[in-house]
């Protein structure tokens, strides 16, 4: 695909920062995990992550020159045409700073950023679960619910480079207050606060049969976690089971009215929120598949992610090399 | 743009079908209205649009040869790339045909089809409200709710070549079922039936003050329509004027959903509906900046149609000369 020996990418998530060394193999071949709290200027940033780049490539015995391009991938609204960050989601008081000169100042390597869900979306698209697509939506379900978007053969940014917001839709019209602004986001109902809110909710009811999970949590509804809600829906606890199925049956509402826009080819449901599998999956796409205009499913593929944690990291690496090479558009 | 003398432009639309000769100003020179329950056969929509032609041509003294291109706007689910139209919407008995293998044949003119919202919408970008748009949607408000996309620079399809279909988006969760599967759905609420349904059920609970349309229907609901709706909230009927915000509130909730998800810089908002003017717009851009993603917002603008009536004809002249110039993306 491009000429070259190794790329770097960067996954600036939201605790912590994962770095990958990357072969012409796409497979990574070094890894870095940092907490991202040690950044509290971007002095300090810059500075170490170049120590952890120098460190990678002298560990594997390869020459600097042979590090071709470096792509990171930042949370929040993130001006990839020109570099720059302002006021980032998770680390506080570094203002407007521009990342990529830098970034290719400090390494002496050509930087390129891009917001964290692009890049993921470009690791699933080129290596993953969506590769050979022309139209795809990647959506990421976790503590937030975001996601990317191909288009043509592209990665879509938007007029100002906030594309993808699927978390965003309005589910209930009128439905709580959420931070972004909207009421009754999709998010507030299938991010990981929402999963464990809605299961309180139904717990306290007591219409269902709920007594696996509460001996799970020992009675403690502050030990709830979708991962712990996932595990009582396997051992058969009823409201887990429920609350999976009206998750996806939520997941898949929005889905219904991006399909009817979008008419994509396939769409990626990774993050960890995703890792509930079949039970999540089957409730997605029965709901898509009922309520979706026929035509428009026709083709339609929802799938997993293929890639889980290094998504991020090696589709930054690949968006580097896709921005290095003036590549962006796939044919 | 193109190096042309003359193209045609064809919209058929729910009851009529309209034929534009369009000169190189991309003014129509020519018109004729045909009524569609003329043309029971295919055979007999191909012979009678091709002696229209020549009456335009041979009346203005245009040679045939001065004619590069047809455009034919159709509606409903179009196989634009291969010219092909499955069992229309509004034209019963079709059937499968090859309307551009038929037309070019019979015409000796390169011919070429697509969807009529979408040749709408590519009307709109070239020559009205849409201009120097890359990323835009156009909307079209009438007996049904459309759109057609613009992105990066050209007209967005999808996969199956049904994108944009706005009036689909689940407004109502638990809404009432709409005909395409969906339950909910926004066409249901603000196409022409779902705005006089509205009317009439406000009217029946008798809790704002309607008078005034009442007597302008003569207290018989049949003779409600968006238009008397619209004239009776000039004219200070509170009903009306509800009704008309409420209506611009639930486009806007969908717009919001659009504008998080697609990140355009421009909304185009067109059909018949789209004549209630300010109240309505109003209400639509008073929605979408509170409750869109602020960033997403930034330089957005929702602005009506320019073109009126003749957007699908100046629009299906427009598309048949960038597929016959082959270009159909702008830079």
């Amino acid at each position: 695909m491009f000429n070259f020996k190794y790329a770097v990418g960067i996954d600036v998530g939201a605790t912590t920062i994962k770095l990958g060394l990357i072969d012409n193999n796409w497979q990574i071949i070094e890894r870095r995990i940092i907490q991202l709290e040690r950044y509290d200027t971007p002095e300090k940033f810059f500075h170490s992550i170049n120590q952890d780049i120098n460190s990678m490539l002298s560990l594997r015995g390869i020459a600097h020159d042979d590090l071709t391009s470096i792509g990171i991938g930042l949370p929040g609204c993130v001006d990839s045409v020109n570099g720059m960050v302002r006021d980032l989601t998770n680390i506080r008081g570094w203002g407007e700073v521009n990342v990529t000169q830098n970034m290719s100042k400090i390494t002496g390597i050509p930087s390129y950023i891009d917001n964290d869900v692009n890049l993921m979306t470009v690791g699933e698209w080129m290596h993953g679960a969506g590769k050979g697509c022309r139209d795809m939506f990647c959506c990421t379900l976790g503590t937030g619910v975001g996601g990317g978007l191909v288009i043509d053969g592209k990665l879509y940014r938007g007029a100002t480079l906030c594309a993808g917001e699927i978390g965003h839709i309005r589910l209930f019209i009128d439905g709580e207050q959420c931070n972004c602004g909207n009421k009754g986001c999709l998010e507030r109902y299938v991010g990981n606060a929402g999963i464990v809110r809605r299961t309180i909710e139904l717990l306290k009811q007591n219409s269902l049969n709920g007594n696996i999970l509460l001996n799970m949590i020992s009675n403690d509804y502050n030990r709830l976690t979708p991962k712990l809600i996932f595990k009582a829906a396997k051992n058969g606890d009823e409201v887990s089971a429920f609350i999976w199925k009206e998750t996806g049956y939520y997941i898949g509402v929005a889905f219904t009215s991006l399909v009817n826009i979008l008419n994509p080819e396939k769409i990626i449901v990774g993050g960890g929120v995703a890792q509930a599998g079949d039970i999540l999956f089957e409730s997605i796409i029965d709901t898509v598949v009922r309520y979706a205009m026929p035509v428009a499913t026709k083709k339609l593929k929802i799938v997993p992610a293929q890639l889980g944690e290094d998504a991020g990291v090696v589709g930054a690496a690949t968006y580097s090399l896709m921005r290095n090479f003036n590549q962006e558009s796939v044919k």
